[in-house]
């Protein structure tokens, strides 16, 4: 039956002649046929796609599957064939005569057990042999939940493929897992039966027409944009999607998911990535597009649980309540609204902040992404002339209006004080004056506005990138990696935290607003009572505990309150002896654990004096300090970089002289103990922060080895059990001529050392760090409550 | 007579017991007693005085002097006394009586020789003497121009001073010089003759309430400022002083002064600084306000040309002609209007804009110091409803308002949405709403505004803080020569520039705004054509210009413009060599020259990819990296600690191995070449940057030493005719390894030099310069005109 239809197809006199004929046959699978996405976007984007390139050479043929029987399903996906819609641009005639052919070239298959899908290979095969065509390629369409996706895939690879020299697409939805673990275990299991450039992972908000210029707009305008697209001009960046709408009928998807998941880490992310990233020389190769955006993840300040403000629409939980039998007598803390807060260390972007925004039961629906500018004039004449004509004292904004909202269609828009810019005339048309609209507080004559020519749906826009093999409308395996390593670790510290209430539509009013502050993000208003959720299940805050620890006073909370607690204690210190004396000189230690506070200290303690701090290293591996194993790269990479000490004021353990490592006769360990005695009052350092290992050793200084615990206040050097094990190390003497010394002691790895210490007196042979006693300076304990207590 | 009238006071029945006369006398001797400022202000603020201390337990003697004859003075002087008024607050019968006693205490004396300071001398030892009179202390006031300072200074040291015990306070009004080597010779002259404490140096605007009050404001406040009181939340910072008024009747002083010296090196620059310094822990110890003061002028960027864009209302010129008979034929390019732009490097400040603006003929009479902050909030619900409360997401201001414009009164406004401000309560009052006024583009309802309780000038206010020792109400010598220090490049540099014209009052439109583009400020609309200046006596700008020299490219310009090239060549082959190699290896020169262009690297090429830049030195001398001479203190003070290069990528020359300097055996000179061997590919630099000596020495190669001239590419010894004595240097087979070697060569000393250069051959061993030929490397002089053409 098929071959019968395709030749039909083939030689109606009324189409173009089919001399292209030669470029190939293309078959679209399309999984999930009946389902409510592919009703409402995907049978619409292939037969757009159909329209569009009947006349390209290619032919087709569209396979809808599913999971029914071949009677129900035809039954169920011919009705919503029929009901494909003829768009406004195309003449009723011509369309009218593909929509039936498109109808006769789509077939319905059931599509559940490895039989099925050898059958369709079969299917497609013969009609190709039947007709002499030549195979193009197969484009698979999953429009299934993912948990199918495993099973899917394994049919298609192993009975679907096309023949040597024809492509395959595998065309995939989100969700890509629900945090890194689980993207990771679906990546690897999809790499089992694709390779990477099959695969077309769908973020639909990269056929959005908006969306999709951001890229050729920096592009197209670099003239206008390369002077002010950095730090020095850009005040902050947008990216915005309200709904109006909230999750009710769709709770079992949503209490999964939430608004991060839903929306930031996929949609929101990619807008955000399109404007911040590095602008690739060709910015049509999806190659050099997808390097540049990972290269901007990894330049991504990491999110902590105060990076976020998370709200919650009150009717949600009695939603959850109502669809979920599974739920009762359980308090949902899913949110429905997010803001985050994000900070690129780039040197482009240093300092500006991204903020992403999106919410269920707002008071609106609208999409953008907004740029806005700092106002960089100054402007004499008083305040009711300032307003004529162009100033530059107005705001100046560049916006990537998604659409919805006050303008209702996609648009670009720039202030007219900032530039005219260059635009595809084929694409975007300049809208006309709709002088009575205000957008952003200001009115829309004061933007250059510039809509589609065509508005196109998303998902056509993308089945035709599918077709075209433009893969950088795709998100590539790296790509949702990089995404989904940038949110976990938000999602996992905020997913037991509660979400503010808010009533839903305008009645938020202010309840929603939120500001940055040291930390990160937070709600403006403080919560009002009479929304608190009445339930008291809610995990209450915890806060820092004080009392002893070996007789010394110990600090403890959950590591993340006990580093910005430490942090804190180490500012005052600074700033207490930079009083007193004018210097502060602070010896680090390297490892792991210092680096959540070092990336607190470069980030939050913008009051600290570094410019008159003094930097040395505790300890050092015997490796070159350009080798990752450095203790000095980790300080260097977490803190140094990022703050202000100056070049003089930083002292690396010379562990490396005459080019080569920590040899004796090169006394680098004098060297440095000289440099010390030379720089440091009384060789007594006014802070030295110690970390302990598993088996009690603090700097380097390791059990079962004398060296460094007794005798002179000096530098040793040490052995260590691992590797690398030349360390370089200051002696306990040293140390303990500290006036400050902090221990930092975190996860539940450090229990067992931590309970033993809490018992031992002092042996510092077997547990060097039991040795560490300020002979005249104060010694502080910051344990976490895992290490604390198991 | 005196000693008649002084009885009057003493015993009169009506007035306060004069108990407190043990306190003492103190005698007040204005000179210029019947010029403007005296009738204007200084009688009345003197009488306030006498009003206020009548019962202070001090006697008093008011002595106005002038150069005019006994009689005719005396009675200009009296002309004024009489017409002296009752403030509002205090009761008519008092004050009457008060009025009456102030005119018989106050004499007219003709102070013009030196007799006659004698004789005032004696008639005040007379009194003090016939009424068994403790002496307290002296008032000498200035009111004079500044030409006749030293010749009184001379005489009130000489024969006017005060007994042993008593206080002698001179009070000098601006202007106090009119550059820095103006102000330090009349500073050095008046240092003959008075002690610094002796000296009262009045800015006015230091009397205003509103500026005053910056810093007590910002003591009170604390617990609010400290938070937001740094780059991360302020955006901006204004202070403007516009007037209505122009030059008119004045241009004589006008025409030498400029409204940047009538106002912002003074005023503005003073309010200024109260809002940026450091905040002293007592801010009423003059000691310790004007320390941190200074410490404010240090972090300051210094003012390039492009630091200010200049105005000059189109009348001005023809004023000049007809009240200037000498100024015929000659077009006038003083400044009437000026906006300058103002950077601090202090860790506070950092990127924060201050713009200090002051014109004559504007729209509008206001004065006000405007710190504006970030929008630190984003408010999700929209536009309309955005508004309402006192949300976040409104502009944050706080104002202090010196008086005039809309407000009509001094003022401190602080929006609502930062915080109720702590004010004094005796002193400042809460104003009433006047919903109807808009300031700075919000109702007056959006702020705390708070207006004196008693409205009080300024030179009453100041002439209290004269009577009480008050130095911290005056500008100290120190801080008036860092003031000039700051703004005398910017008036050297901008003397012969042609100030735009504008019309003057709202004409003026947009014609003056202006705003920060990356080489400083300049106006946003372009010259219209019809208000040029017609005579085109104008000096037009210089373009630099290109030929060769010694048969490499020469580049050429005035020293500003050649050394902005130099630096956009700097980074366009620093960006070619990252592109390339992934790093860019710079060698850079010490000593002077190279400051300006270390400091324009520093604040205009953000786009330099310093994170991949490596630096080297090209020399150095043998004295610690701590040391002041040492060529790397040089650049890490003007070019590193401004800049992120990674630390392991910054290479100073190890001239102090084992603490101590370029001994031969600690092989410093071989280290170097080895880190060079081991990181630059082919030891091949990517770019050196180098000087010439008045001698023809380049680096520290030197003449008539083979030192480093010839042989293996690498870092040597050498011996320098002038000290420090010993260096370390790339030896000249090495620079000329480099891809790109550039010469810069600055100033009128080096025109013997370069014209010899431009003559002679290759002879390296005479000139090491002339030995500088890249082997397979491009090499560019870039001399500017004073080298070049003497």
């Amino acid at each position: 039956m098929l071959g019968r239809v395709l030749c039909t197809v083939l030689f109606v006199g009324a189409l173009p002649s089919p001399a292209g004929a030669s470029q190939g046959h293309i078959s679209v699978i399309l999984l999930g046929a009946t389902g409510d996405l592919a009703k409402k976007y995907l049978w619409q984007g292939l037969f757009q796609l159909y329209m569009d390139q009947v006349s390209s050479g290619h032919s087709f043929t569209f396979h809808g599957a599913a999971l029914a029987a071949l009677e129900p399903g035809q039954r169920l996906m011919f009705d919503v064939l029929k009901k494909l819609s003829c768009p406004p641009d195309e003449a009723p005639n011509r369309c009218a005569v593909l929509k039936d052919q498109f109808l006769k070239l789509s077939q319905y298959h059931q599509l559940k057990t490895a039989e099925n899908y050898s059958a369709l290979n079969r299917e497609i095969e013969t009609l190709l042999r039947q007709e002499g065509l030549e195979e193009a390629g197969r484009i698979f369409y999953f429009s299934v939940p993912p948990f199918a996706y495993t099973e899917i895939a394994g049919h298609i690879n192993g009975s679907c493929r096309p023949r040597a020299g024809a492509w395959l697409r595998v065309v995939l939805e989100k969700p890509f897992g629900h945090d890194l673990p689980s993207a990771q275990q679906l990546a690897a299991q999809l790499a089992g039966f694709f390779r990477e450039e099959e695969m077309y992972r769908v973020d639909h908000y990269l056929g959005k027409q908006a969306v999709a210029h951001i890229l050729p707009f920096r592009d197209q305008n670099r003239q206008f944009l390369d002077p002010i697209w950095n730090w020095h001009h850009v005040e902050r960046v947008e990216v915005v999607l309200k709904e109006t709408v909230d999750a009710k009928g769709r709770t079992s998807f949503y209490e999964q998911y939430g608004v991060i998941r839903d929306v930031l880490q996929n949609h929101l992310t990619e807008a955000l990535m399109f404007l911040i990233m590095e602008l690739p020389a060709n910015v049509s190769s999806a190659q050099e597009v997808v390097q540049h955006k990972l290269q901007a993840f990894q330049a991504l300040w990491g999110l902590q649980r105060s990076s976020a403000v998370l709200g919650q629409y009150q009717a949600y939980d009695s939603q959850v309540q109502e669809e979920l039998p599974e739920a009762r007598g359980y308090v949902s803390t899913t949110p429905t609204f997010a803001g985050v807060l994000i900070h690129s260390h780039s040197p482009r972007w240093e300092g500006v902040p991204f903020l992403l925004t999106s919410g269920k039961a707002l008071d609106e629906r609208v999409g953008y992404a907004r740029v806005l500018f700092r106002n960089r004039a100054y402007c004499p004449q008083s305040g009711t002339l300032r307003d004529a004509g162009h100033s530059q004292c107005k705001p100046k904004q560049i916006i990537f209006y998604f659409g919805h909202g006050a303008l209702n269609t996609p648009a670009v828009l720039v202030s007219r004080n900032l530039f005219q810019p260059v635009m595809p005339k084929d694409s975007w048309k300049e809208a006309g004056a709709r002088s009575d609209l205000h957008i952003f507080g200001q009115p829309l004559s004061d933007f250059y506005m510039y809509s589609p020519v065509k508005e196109r749906d998303a998902y056509s826009v993308l089945i035709s990138h599918i077709y075209h093999g433009r893969k950088d409308f795709f998100i590539t395996t790296e790509n949702l990696l990089a995404s989904w390593a940038f949110w976990t670790p938000l999602l996992d510290s905020t997913s037991r935290q509660p979400p503010r209430l808010y009533p839903g539509g305008v009645e938020n009013q202010q309840l929603l607003d939120f500001e940055m502050v040291a930390e990160g993000v937070a709600f403006t208003l403080a919560e009002p009572a009479e929304l608190l959720n009445p339930s008291g299940q809610m995990p209450s805050d915890f806060r820092a505990i004080q009392s002893k620890f070996r007789q010394s006073p110990l600090v403890s909370a959950w590591a993340e309150e006990l580093i910005a607690r430490l942090a804190s204690d180490m500012e005052e210190a600074a700033l207490r002896s930079v009083a007193r004396s004018g210097q502060f000189h602070l010896a680090l230690s390297g490892g792991s654990s210092p680096v959540g506070l070092f990336q607190r200290l470069a980030r939050h303690h913008h009051g600290f004096p570094w410019q008159h701090s003094h930097v040395w290293l505790v300890d050092e591996r015997c490796v070159p300090l350009t080798d990752g194993e450095s203790n000095f790269q980790g300080l260097h990479r977490h803190l140094l970089r990022h703050v202000r000490v100056p070049y003089l004021n930083i002292h690396p353990m010379p562990v490396h002289l005459n080019r080569r490592l920590c040899v004796e006769e090169d006394g680098g360990a004098q060297l440095y103990a000289k440099d010390i005695v030379a720089l440091v009052a009384n060789a007594s350092f006014d802070l030295v922060l110690l970390g302990v290992g598993t088996d009690g050793h603090t700097a380097s200084l390791f059990p079962r080895s004398e060296q460094g615990l007794e005798g002179a206040p000096t530098v040793v050097l040490t052995e260590s059990p691992v590797k690398p094990h030349q360390r370089m190390s200051l002696s306990l003497p040293l140390i303990n001529r500290a006036r400050q010394v902090f221990v930092l002691v975190l996860g539940k790895g450090k229990h067992d050392i931590t309970t033993l210490l809490s018992r031992v007196g002092r042996e510092p042979s077997k547990w060097p760090i039991s040795g560490v006693s300020p002979s005249s300076g104060q010694l502080v304990w910051y344990v976490d409550y895992e290490a604390l207590l198991g």
